[in-house]
């Protein structure tokens, strides 16, 4: 699957059961009336009960020259779970999931369904609110590499 | 949605209701085990009722070069459905579903779910066999404009 290339987003949550981020490529638009995406998370991760329980999420579209963002929030990088946050500038939009300044685009989204699917969950939600960063290139990932788009 | 950068597909598919294709960018890999991707499309397409009376697909990653056949199965070149196979080299892999020699790399499926959400179908699919052209570029559609990658 490496070779299908695809923009690298961070997937953020904040609520009850806590504030976490994610590195991730499985995400899809899906429709746009009402504006809905997915992002697929193997069930088995720590993040999937937290977005679940939490019930919002934030994608942020990485630009490029936000690798290190991308590398911490992989957990590349060995900082903590808390300490991701201290990578890059985020603001709360309409969810209060963290949405990153500096994304080419934030996707700020209410969960509506979770279907499960072999070993992940995929998560649809619904956008309640954009924010879009200065005009740049998109981090990619394609044959394990950043690329810039 | 069109800042979020994509690979572009064609998606195709053959059997008890006839051939057809269609460009895609809303393509994501679920899962590994069993190897499980999905497409995303509008319930109204004529493709989505063939696709689910055939009960198969296969997604093509486009390589850079091969904008001509993302044109073509997109409808921009006026290419009637049927002749739209005339542009590209396509062979059956297990299938039945064609697959682009050229493509990147190409994922033929068994679909095994499909699910509506909104206006869309989201299209589940089981990995039966994969085609890798030669190594390349891939083709990836971003701001409205195909780019290499």
């Amino acid at each position: 699957m490496s070779r299908l290339g695809a923009a690298v987003h961070v997937i953020t949550t904040d609520g009850p059961a806590g504030r976490t981020g994610f590195t991730a490529t499985a995400v899809c638009s899906v429709s746009d009336t009402p504006s809905t995406l997915l992002v697929c998370l193997n069930r088995g991760s720590g993040s999937s009960p937290i977005l679940r329980t939490n019930g919002v999420f934030c994608v942020n579209t990485l630009r490029a020259g936000d690798e290190i963002v991308a590398d911490t929030f992989a957990g590349r990088t060995k900082v903590s779970r808390e300490a991701r946050f201290d990578t890059g500038q985020w603001k709360k939009l309409a969810t209060g999931a963290p949405a990153l300044m500096s994304a080419v685009v934030a996707f700020d989204c209410h969960i509506s369904e979770v279907k499960a699917v072999a070993s992940h969950d995929i998560i649809f939600g619904v956008v309640q609110a954009v924010h879009s960063g200065p005009a740049g290139e998109a981090l990619v990932y394609h044959d394990r590499l950043y690329k810039k788009l």
